[in-house]
C-alpha cells in the first residue's frame, strides 16, 4: 500500500482523536466534586453519577490532570496494613463496591505515576510504587489481602489479564527512566512475558484465556475460553518487549501467535468483526454477550496489526490494519455525537448507545487512536 | 375463549413438559459423584464439569432425590458459627466460589425441605429450619455473615429479589403445614408482601427492581432498572398470598401493577418477547443482555397471566397467556433435540444455544409447564 494510504488513515484517525477527546471534556468533568462522570449517554448526558475507579484511573492517565481519584480511591484492604482501591465511588467520593481483584490498583498506579512525571510530585511517584510492591505481593506471593476465601475448588490459575496488568504497568513506571529502574523491574518483566506466553496452547494453535499455573489447559469452559481482542492486545505488549530487547524469536510469536492466530479464529467471516467470547471447541460460550462486537477488541487490534507492520513491513499485517480499520470506522463512530459506540450486535447494529458506561471510558479509542497516529507519522517521516 | 383452546394450551403444555423432564433425566445424572451436571449443550452433552449449587438446589426440589447437595454445599460463612452455601462445585464436590448473597442459602433451603417431605427425614427438615432463620437473620438484622465489607457508599437497598426469595421459602415452608407453622411464618410473609409493594412507583406507573429501604425511588441506573420478567414472577407469589388470605385489593393491585404494567412496558412491540432489562426513563441499560429475550421471563409470564385468569375469570388476562404462550412456543422449545433454548437475540434468534449454564438449569421450564398444566387441568375439571 502506498504513502497515500497511510495518509488517509491518518487523517481519518486525526479527525476521530479529536471528536473523542472533545466529548469527553465537554461532558465527562464533574465542577462540584472533581473527578469524572463515567455514565455518559449518546448525546453526553450523565445518567448515572456513579464514578468507576478504574475508568477514573484509566482517564486521569489520559488526561494527567484531577486530585479526586488520589483523594478517595484507597480504602483500607483486607491485609493488616493493606491499602485496597474502591471499584465505584458516590458522586462526591464514598466506596461503593471494592472488588476482590487487582485491576482498581492497576489503573490507580497508571494514573498515579503518569500524573508524577507531568505535576513533578514525588508523593504521588512514591505512592504508585508502594502500591506496585503491594500488587506483586498480591500476585506472586499471597493473594490474601485481595479478600477472597481461600476454598478448596478453586485452584490457583494464570488468567491473561494479570501478567498483561503488570507488564503494562512495568512499561509505564521504566518509560523514560533510568537504568536504575529498568534493573528494578527486569526479573518481573521477564516472568510477566513467560506467564502470557504460557496461554499459547493446543500445540501453538490457539490462545486460551486461562490456563493453570504450571501453563496447562484447565478443565471446562474456563479453560477453552477465548478473547480475541484480549490475545491481540497482549500481542503488541510482547512486540514492544522484543523491540526493546531486540529479540526476533519473540516479535515473530507476538505476531504469529497472538494476532494471527486471534485474527483467523476470532473474526467473523459472516459479518465481519472480532467475536467477543469464543470456545475453543466451538461450544457456546456461557457470557450472553459472546457474539457482540465490542469497540476495545477492535482497537487493540488496530493498535497490534500497525504496530506489526511498522516493526516488519510486511505488507500483509497492513493489509490486516486495513480490514480492521473498515470494519471499525464503519461501524463504531457516532458520525452524529461524536466519540464511538460500545456494543454492536453480531450483525453490526448498535445494542446499547451510550458513550461511557461501568466499563467503557475515556481510554481505548484515545489510545488506539493516539498510537495510531504516532506510529503513522512516525512511518510517513521515515518513508524510503 | 373456548375450552378446546384451554385443551390445546395444555396438550403442548404436557407434550413439553415430558420432554424436558426426559432430558434432564437422560443427560445431567453423574453416576460417578452424585448431584447433577448443570451445564448440558444444546444435544445434552455435558460441556463443563462444574455444578452450580443454586441450579442443583432447583433440581433436588423439582425431582427430590440425590443426597450430594447436602454432603457438599454448606461451608463455613464469616460470621462466628454461621453456615454459607456454595455457589459452584468441582464435580467431586469441592467448593469453587462462594457469593456474598443469599441465593445459593434458598435454594438449599427450598431443596431440604421438599427432600424431608418425600423422605420423611428429619434432620433435614431442621437443616432447612435452621439455614432460614440464619437467612432471616442476614436480611433482617445484621447481613454481616455475607462477607460484604460495610463502605459508606454502599446504602443498603431493598432489591426485590430478596423479600420474592424469602416470601417463595415461606410458601414452601408452610404449605401443607399445620397452623402452628403458618403462624410462625405469618409476620415475615406479610414483611415479605410490603417490601415487594413498596416496588411500585412513580406514582404507580412502573414496578422498579431496586429501592431505598424507606421504599423510595434510588438514583442512578441501579434505580432506574425495570426487570418485566421478574416483576411477573412477583405478580404470581402475590397473587398466591391474595388467595390465601382472600384479600381482593391485593388481587388487583398483584394484577394491575405487576402484571399488566411490566407486559406493557416490557413487551416488544417491534419483534415480541420480554425485554430482561429496561431503564423506567428510556436510557439504555448498562446490562449487555438487556435486550435479548429469556425463557424465565416468559415461564414467569405464562404463570402470572394464567394464574390470574383461573382466579378472575377475567377474559383479557387468557388473552394475555395465549399471546406469550404464541411467541414462547414459537421460539423457544428446540424442536429437534428437546428441552428449550435460554437465550434469544432481540430478534427471536438463537444466541446461545445450551441446555443448560450457570444460569439455566432444571427449574423455571418445568415449574411452568407443571404449573400450568395443573391450573388448565383444574379449569377444564371445573369448567361450567
Amino acid at each position: 500500500m502506498s504513502a497515500v494510504k497511510l495518509e488517509e488513515f491518518r487523517e481519518r484517525i486525526r479527525k476521530e482523536l479529536d471528536t473523542t477527546v472533545d466529548f469527553w471534556l465537554q461532558h465527562s468533568h464533574d465542577p462540584l466534586h472533581g473527578g469524572f462522570f463515567t455514565c455518559l449517554g449518546r448525546d453526553g448526558e450523565v445518567y448515572d453519577e456513579l464514578k468507576y475507579v478504574w475508568l477514573q484511573g484509566r482517564q486521569v492517565w489520559m488526561y494527567c490532570r484531577g486530585a479526586f481519584l488520589r483523594k478517595f480511591t484507597r480504602v483500607p484492604g483486607a491485609g493488616s496494613g493493606q491499602w485496597k482501591c474502591a471499584f465505584s465511588l458516590t458522586r462526591d467520593g464514598k466506596a461503593v463496591k471494592i472488588q476482590r481483584t487487582i485491576f482498581s490498583e492497576c489503573f490507580y498506579i497508571l494514573a498515579m505515576d503518569e500524573l508524577s512525571r507531568v505535576t513533578g510530585d514525588k508523593g504521588m511517584q512514591l505512592e504508585a510504587e508502594q502500591m506496585m510492591e503491594q500488587l506483586i505481593s498480591w500476585v506472586r506471593e499471597d493473594p490474601a489481602g485481595l479478600g477472597r476465601p481461600q476454598l478448596p475448588g478453586d485452584v490457583p490459575t494464570n488468567s491473561m489479564a494479570v501478567p498483561m496488568m503488570l507488564l503494562c504497568l512495568v512499561q509505564q513506571l521504566t518509560e523514560g527512566g533510568g537504568a536504575e529502574v529498568v534493573q528494578k523491574y527486569t526479573e518481573l518483566a521477564s516472568w510477566c512475558v513467560q506467564q502470557i506466553l504460557q496461554h499459547i496452547q493446543r500445540g501453538g494453535t490457539a490462545i486460551l484465556e486461562n490456563v493453570s499455573v504450571d501453563g496447562a489447559e484447565l478443565p471446562g469452559c474456563q479453560g477453552r475460553l477465548q478473547n480475541p481482542g484480549h490475545a491481540l492486545e497482549a500481542g503488541w505488549f510482547l512486540l514492544q518487549v522484543s523491540a526493546q530487547q531486540k529479540d526476533e524469536a519473540l516479535q515473530r510469536t507476538a505476531i504469529d501467535k497472538f494476532m494471527e492466530l486471534p485474527y483467523e479464529n476470532g473474526w467473523d467471516k459472516e459479518h465481519g468483526g472480532l467475536f467477543y467470547f469464543l470456545d475453543v471447541d466451538g461450544h457456546c460460550p456461557t457470557q450472553l454477550e459472546w457474539n457482540m462486537k465490542l469497540w476495545w477488541p477492535h482497537c487493540e487490534a488496530l493498535i497490534a496489526f500497525l504496530m506489526a507492520y511498522s516493526h516488519t513491513r510486511e505488507p500483509a499485517l497492513l493489509h490486516r490494519f486495513s480490514e480492521v480499520f473498515e470494519y471499525t470506522f464503519k461501524h463504531f463512530p457516532d458520525a452524529q455525537k461524536g466519540e464511538w459506540f460500545g456494543y454492536l450486535t453480531q450483525e453490526g447494529k448498535v445494542a446499547l448507545d451510550f458513550k461511557g458506561g461501568p466499563f467503557k471510558g475515556f481510554f481505548h479509542v484515545p489510545r488506539c487512536l493516539y498510537m495510531c497516529e504516532r506510529m503513522l507519522d512516525d512511518m510517513l517521516a521515515n518513508k524510503d
